[in-house]
């Protein structure tokens, strides 16, 4: 099993740990020490050496940072895990929300005048800091680079991450890194640009067609990397991970120890183009005055997937769709009041580890029953496993990683009889998706642009949800990819290629909670008879199969649009995944996807 | 009448012009000199005296600019313009497209370096010159501040606007200027500001409660005026228009003559808070750093219309809408082929001024038949005038300025039989409309966030429209007010009492022409049963009562939602303008508005 439902950090763990750090804060002179959920490439998953806050605190969500002073010790979380860190972490700490309070504003309270703040520079970015500083300006209160105080008291503390990295067959890329790196460096050249640093593991191993396993779900190897104007690369990684790799890299790729990093940035002729946003504070201090600020230069490149990218990702998701279907099918085979959560889970990693193409699951199940689906980002673990009673939703979501891509799919099923509001509620959700995945847009606008058609049928009922519709998607990379999102934050103008969630949901706290998502892949619109031939529009194609639960559908509430789209859309299911099923899978899917 | 049909610039007179410029230019040693259609106060209307661009090169869009150099002369314009600046401008001038190509860039490939490029300080804002600056660096391209070469030149330019000021009644305004400068200065003094410079006349109009008579179409006296921290303002405004108002404006109100602005100025003490994107240079350059940039603080308090400034804009709603209903009577009486254009905007004005309530238009009547009617910014004029013909769709987009408000509304009429895919788009634009009236979206959303909802259902059919889909309306005031806008050019947060248009349209060049426009009001949406009780969420109340052509409507493409919201609009129609038409009128009325 990949996921564990160990409760990994306890409370009465923190106070003793914080003791520790503030004896070390006394020693280097510090009256407060800031410990991120980051490593120096600021991913949404980090390796066991780099999990500092939730070793510290006891918290274990996905965003968040802790300030130790030596009177209080502020948890900034967002509102996702407001609740969470209530059960996390023990009163010495005191959960902040966060950002409504900001660090600045918080340190201005808590700490007086000639106060002086230590972080590591490795794990902060040039962004961060100079909002930080921005808010301190005029208190007296100022920020000290220093060495990581958890380092120094965590005696304990697992290795960095060494996974050897793993060349990324030229099927599935669909490039090879010498033809990138001359493209992306012809853009630099362009620009005047002298090379460009970059710090992202997932760019790093698109740009060189590599993988690895540094970090739990996904499938990167850690590193820095310089890309120069000529196309060449000098790669800062251990040399215990590059043994199956040099071969493939080649001449025009030197690689380093990661320690010499810092020394070859200093021997850099500028303009350099560093990302503000994802830039170590202590790279910045090294480039000083040679840096450009501007975009990561892979990151719309790897957005935009290519043809063996987006073939890859297809048979990905038919793969992952028929592990789901056998989940599905089993599941409404039990009777209600008799499976948990974590069989539930259980099953369904089983189901997608049979044919050995799972290289990872692409992040923790969330399957949550009843008032537990409610939680939007639900971890099941040993304390809070639930069974699935009558009358419950459970909103599963999960997905997998292979080698040809990444998946992401959520499906919401009715245990039992639910009652008739969560019916009304999911079929809005349900008209939410068909009315984005029906969609034909013009070229040049952003998921900021067209979120609203996808939350509009909520809206109308006086509801809606508080997480975007979507985000991007990797190839066998992060199930988290940027720039682009379907989210009122993102105006990255939609491009073919990119591949995006399509995800919708309804939250009733402590009652019940509904989400559906499948993920598509913008494409040039073919024309239309009538339509405006100058125009350039996109659509969708769906890769995400498996059906969407019928008894949960109040059919009078869908126009007839929406009603040929799903009929239409289940036709595909049975045709492209029934092939693929044991014989009692297949006989519940005939069943699941025939039309309404 | 208000709306004039001349051909008021000739292309011939623009060369000699053109002529006496240059060789102003060179007395002045100047390569060039920029010709904006702007004054001082950067308005969508100038008076005639500021009409130099029109004067000089024979174009009379509402936006552009002219980039006179000895040997080119640029007419730079936007998409809107392309067709009707040949027509108007002689071959001595170069059309340019603009914002495709940038006055720095099209400067550096016309002049050498060391060339120098005149312009008057009072008609650019400092926004315009910072780009224009950071455009040229390194070119070797100066611009230098001058007098206005066109005013030199221009022997017979009428005199500046010098209408007498009224007062803004109270009934109407809904606050005293005595509680808006105390509530305004209040945030200058929050924010540690001493003082704002207002250079926006209908800023200044709103602020003090005047209305003007200085410019077409905008009811505003044109000044400029300086709000303190205190709740003082000094107002620069030719003392011969102050009669009627100075004891209106009373104590806390000090009025100087325009000439006197720059000197006070210079008195002021800092932090000043400034707008760049409407500040004249020369007010920037005689503050220094003594600037902080910002909003217009009328901006918002301005565009979140009170409860008497929405009382009175129904009120001028329903007046507009009877005399556009006995219009639509009239002009449904006469046969096809044998009205034209012109007598169309006649006969709508006549209609509006019977009850001697109009004050003036509120913009150019846009009266547009078949082909015309896709020119989406058509002024008809003697040259044009066109028959409505069997087979053509009318397009009618006029409003009126009433001292309770300002209306735009815009319907599109049969004339005679129209081809079935005009009906077809038709229906789909009053989709679009319907979809919008209808919705129901959280707070905090801007029109960004929302605007595909009018647009999805032409989308769908591959179609769209290349303007926004509504703009900020004011209260007698400009029928274009910022900030907020339904266009993703608008990201500034939708607030109860913004009145905005939506406006969804189809254009089919050299075919046919559709727009339909309602203005609404944002209002806070009350509860609803099953809706999520803690969401703040806004909906719209429509202001805009005249019948939608039915003979247009393809009935079996709109869903029962939306054919049940036409018939209960019509309804309302019925109900809230019946009694106010004439006999005739009325039995036309009950036809256009029975249910479909």
């Amino acid at each position: 099993m990949f996921q564990s439902f160990e409760v990994t950090a306890r409370p009465e763990q923190g106070p003793p740990r914080l003791a520790d750090l503030r004896l070390a804060m006394v020693k280097d002179a510090l009256d407060g020490f800031l410990v991120p959920r980051a490593d120096a490439h600021q991913g949404e998953y980090v390796a066991p050496h780099d999990d500092r806050l939730a070793w510290l605190t006891g918290f274990t969500g996905s965003a968040g940072f802790c300030a130790a002073l030596q009177e209080v010790a502020g948890v900034f979380i967002d509102g996702r895990y407001r609740t969470q860190v209530k059960a996390q972490v023990a009163a010495e700490f005191t959960p902040v929300p966060w950002p409504e309070v900001g660090l600045g504003e918080w340190l201005k309270e808590n700490l007086p005048k000639g106060g002086v703040v230590g972080f590591d520079p490795w794990l902060h970015t040039t962004a961060q800091m100079q909002k930080l500083e921005a808010e301190l300006a005029g208190s007296g209160i100022t920020l000290r680079r220093n060495t990581n105080l958890v380092d120094q008291i965590w005696t304990d503390q697992p290795a960095p991450p060494s996974a050897p990295a793993k060349v990324h067959p030229l099927e599935f890329a669909g490039e090879r890194h010498e033809d990138k790196r001359a493209r992306l460096s012809a853009d630099l050249r362009k620009a005047g640009h002298k090379a460009a640093v970059i710090t992202l593991p997932d760019s790093i191993c698109w740009l060189l067609n590599l993988r690895g396993a540094d970090i739990p779900r996904n499938p990167v190897a850690q590193g820095f990397a310089i890309l120069h104007d000529t196309g060449a690369v000098d790669l800062f990684m251990q040399d215990a991970k590059l043994g199956d790799v040099r071969d493939h890299l080649g001449a025009g790729v030197t690689t380093f120890e990661p320690g010499q990093f810092l020394s070859r940035l200093g021997k850099l002729a500028g303009p350099v183009r560093c990302e503000a946003l994802s830039l170590p504070v202590i790279v910045g201090d090294t480039l000083g005055d040679k840096i450009v600020w501007g975009d990561d230069p892979c990151a719309l490149p790897k957005a935009r997937k290519n043809d063996a990218e987006i073939k890859g990702s297809e048979q990905a998701h038919l793969r992952d769709g028929a592990a789901l279907c056998e989940l599905l099918a089993w599941l409404d085979a039990q009777p209600a009041g008799t499976v948990r959560e974590t069989e539930v889970v259980r099953a369904l990693e089983t189901e997608r580890r049979k044919d050995n193409a799972l290289r990872d699951i692409s992040f923790e199940t969330i399957a949550g029953t009843g008032p537990n689906g409610a939680i939007m980002h639900y971890r099941v673990t040993e304390d809070t496993d639930t069974v699935l009673q009558d009358g419950h939703l459970l909103v599963l979501d999960s997905g997998g990683q292979y080698l040809d891509g990444t998946t992401d799919i959520t499906r919401t099923v009715a245990i039992g009889t639910p009652p008739e509001e969560a019916c009304a509620a999911f079929t809005r959700v349900l008209q939410g998706l068909i009315a984005m995945s029906r969609l034909r847009w013009p070229a040049r606008l952003a998921g900021r642009d067209i979120e609203a058609i996808g939350r509009m049928p909520l809206w109308l009922a006086g509801q809606d949800f508080d997480h975007g519709l979507g985000h991007g998607v990797g190839a066998y990379l992060s199930v988290h990819e940027g720039p682009q999102r379907l989210s009122k934050l993102s105006t990255v103008p939609l491009e073919a290629g990119m591949v995006l969630s399509i995800e919708p949901g309804y939250y009733r706290e402590g009652a019940f909670g509904i989400r559906l998502e499948n993920l598509a892949v913008v494409q040039v619109a073919s024309a239309m008879a009538g339509g405006d031939d100058h125009r350039k529009m996109f659509d969708w194609r769906c890769l995400s199969f498996a059906p969407i639960d019928r008894r949960l559908i109040v059919t009078a509430m869908l126009d007839d649009a929406a009603r040929d789209w799903l009929n239409d859309y289940h036709a595909q299911v049975a045709q492209k995944i029934g092939s693929r099923l044991s014989a009692s899978a297949k006989l519940w899917l005939d069943t699941a996807t025939a039309p309404i």
